[in-house]
């Protein structure tokens, strides 16, 4: 409860998380709330990045390769994130982007599993659907057909015609997170593998890999784990399917032995194979520098806060009327929401950007849904009060109806 | 030539791009010659991450998509690649690796093209046959063929079998260019499509991908365009292949449409549609930033000093007899030559290292060669005659026989 700016602040006093925000170079004057879509700087980000230029590229040049081990970053930095998301080491990699990515694990589970429909839901993340559709005119010759249910069929729609289950584990629009560790379950008694799409989740829900046997994933690191604009995506191949699985993107970074300069591709044994080019070292010391803020936190603690941000979030909202305007969109069960509320209104894009003006960054989704995010590593109780008495305003006001916040920028 | 100090110096005096060489960051201790494999740091590509990291990220948060231009900056970035290689507006972008860009142009050719056959040479770059490879694998039903060929073979190695002919305009090895526009012509009279590599093109050489009739082209920036380690590529469609020619990875940056986030993928009917997942910003950052130093120069002049340079090399180790120990499988035409020049001995690896130890940084290229590279923009020839001084020394009194030169590292 945040009915009182006393009720927030005892929140905040009690908040084993609290000091972890002083790692974030937030602005003063901003209140975040979309951390789901672009994690802030941190210092540990700044200064990894500060460091692999002026201290490594800079003066050791192409010795660095070597010297401060870039070559294995790929390896080093996917470890580091596996630590987040249930992972034993040398099955997961950073490299690429999500996309790419999705592109290496589909083609492999096509290769490595019998079925020829890829099932996923209606509402999964455009591009991993689009992803799905160019494999489809690439590989027309095998007919593969995208099958799309509701969240709540997919179940059911797991039969023996299915090579892949593509799953996103919070949905970008709704926040509802599935239960993975039983597709799971129905999708390898039916020989199919089951592929997880981490973007919103690695960071702020609790993910059990190796525990679930989730065959691959992939998941992007710019969400929350605040690594940068466009910073470089990951990828888990389960240990069993190593050495078995074979992605098609071909690169120097997959050969078993890239230095010998061979005219002949050899598929790396180990998680290797699924590198391809030479990925961006710059980029990815942004990754390894925003891990650092992870260390020594329990994602339970991080759990535990997000889902007590979200309920007082919309307690709070209810309380002053507000849900009757702009009603949720989310699982009402807070076991079954990621960490993050959309609520619908005719005027979404409108509210949200009258909201940023008033220093509360929020973000739209298209069609009429203003999408809130919650990020324990950064956000007050205090902070979450103060945005919702923005928003009333707003709201009472009709503040959103001014014609600057009418307008569309070209990213929504 | 470079026979005393006094001519290196003269040489120094009367260098148009001498001064250029103040905006990088080299180490005062380091004479560089492998710009070629990896461009050293300089300070407008410092400044441009820092003012990404710390003015844009840092600050402004998701708000810098629109507010400081993120999302048009692949096209922007290609576009001032595109200056430097004869591309007009709106063919070329920054996105991904190499290899994934290689990719997306192989597909598009082989949807656009006749023929099954991928021409190339038997000495191209390794990933560039592997990504045909795996081609070759993922399409198997379409039974592609990799065709490799001498260099000198390849004119008469295109017939209406072929699809695409593939080739690096630079070989990686041993420097040789190749004459594309005779390629262009002769792929085009068989209906096959021109890919061709830049790697070792972009910033070194003059390329004039309009004029010659590329069809597609792909090439790094982290060579002589000195953007960082594994800074993203560049990919480049001609023209009258855009709206027509579509890649298969289908990512939401490639959509007509990408925030509508439609359920259905439709492609861009520009060169965004060879876009596929969000960039990483900071490492395209430094590329923007990198490019400024480019600014102003005329590539002819790049080009003239980089011949007198590989020119006063070679002459001055033929002076001192090296050439007996260590012959130079470049092109003795300096018109056929690259920015570089690749000398065998059964000790290169060796000879690179101890070379490296004292203060000279070249490669090595298996199995036998060892490589220099000639940057125009930062190395001068006093610095040159300096660097054969250390050599000369390393191969009369055999340094490289000293054990800590024999071990193997990791990247070599």
């Amino acid at each position: 409860m945040i009915t009182t700016l006393a009720d927030a602040r005892a929140l905040d006093n009690a908040d084993p998380l609290y000091a972890i925000r002083d790692q974030f170079e937030l602005p003063s004057d901003v209140i975040y709330l979309d951390g789901n879509s672009l994690g802030p700087l941190s210092t540990p980000a700044r200064e990894a990045v500060e460091r692999i230029v002026s201290h490594q590229w800079g003066p050791d040049l192409i010795k660095s390769w070597n010297q401060h081990d870039w070559i294995h970053m790929p390896l080093r930095v996917g470890d580091q994130i596996g630590r987040l998301i249930g992972a034993a080491p040398r099955q997961t990699l950073c490299c690429d982007s999500i996309s790419v990515n999705l592109f290496k694990v589909l083609c492999a589970s096509l290769d490595q599993f019998p079925g020829h429909v890829i099932l996923s839901t209606k509402d999964n993340f455009p591009t991993d659907l689009y992803m799905v559709q160019g494999i489809q005119k690439l590989l027309a010759e095998r007919n593969i057909e995208l099958k799309l249910v509701a969240e709540s069929e997919l179940l059911d729609a797991i039969d023996s015609s299915v090579c892949a289950v593509l799953v996103t584990q919070v949905n970008f629009r709704t926040g509802a997170l599935l239960n993975v560790s039983a597709l799971v379950e129905k999708a390898h008694s039916a020989h199919a593998a089951l592929i997880l799409d981490l973007a919103h989740s690695a960071g702020a829900v609790p993910v059990e890999l190796d525990t679930w046997r989730v065959d691959f994933a992939v998941g992007c690191t710019y969400k929350y784990l605040n690594a940068g604009p466009g910073a470089p995506a990951f990828l888990y191949v389960a240990q069993q399917h190593l050495g078995k699985a074979v992605q098609p993107l071909w690169g120097w970074m997959g050969h078993a032995n890239p230095f010998a300069f061979s005219p002949q591709y050899e598929p790396a044994k180990d998680i290797s194979q699924f590198l391809t080019g030479t990925p961006s070292i710059l980029a990815m010391a942004a990754v390894e520098g925003a891990l650092k803020v992870f260390e020594g936190i329990n994602l339970a603690t991080v759990r535990e806060k997000s889902l007590q941000l979200s309920q007082a979030f919309e307690l709070e909202l209810e309380r002053r009327g507000l849900l009757d305007y702009m009603p949720s969109i989310s699982p009402t069960n807070v076991e079954c929401r990621g960490s993050q509320l959309s609520f619908a209104h005719e005027h979404a894009y409108a509210i949200c950007q009258a909201w940023i003006a008033a220093g509360v960054i929020a973000d739209f989704r298209a069609p009429n849904y203003l999408r809130v995010g919650f990020t324990p590593l950064y956000l007050s109780f205090e902070e979450l009060r103060t945005a919702i008495d923005k928003l009333e305003h707003i709201m009472t006001a009709e503040i959103y109806l001014q014609s600057q916040f009418q307008q569309r920028q070209k990213v929504t």
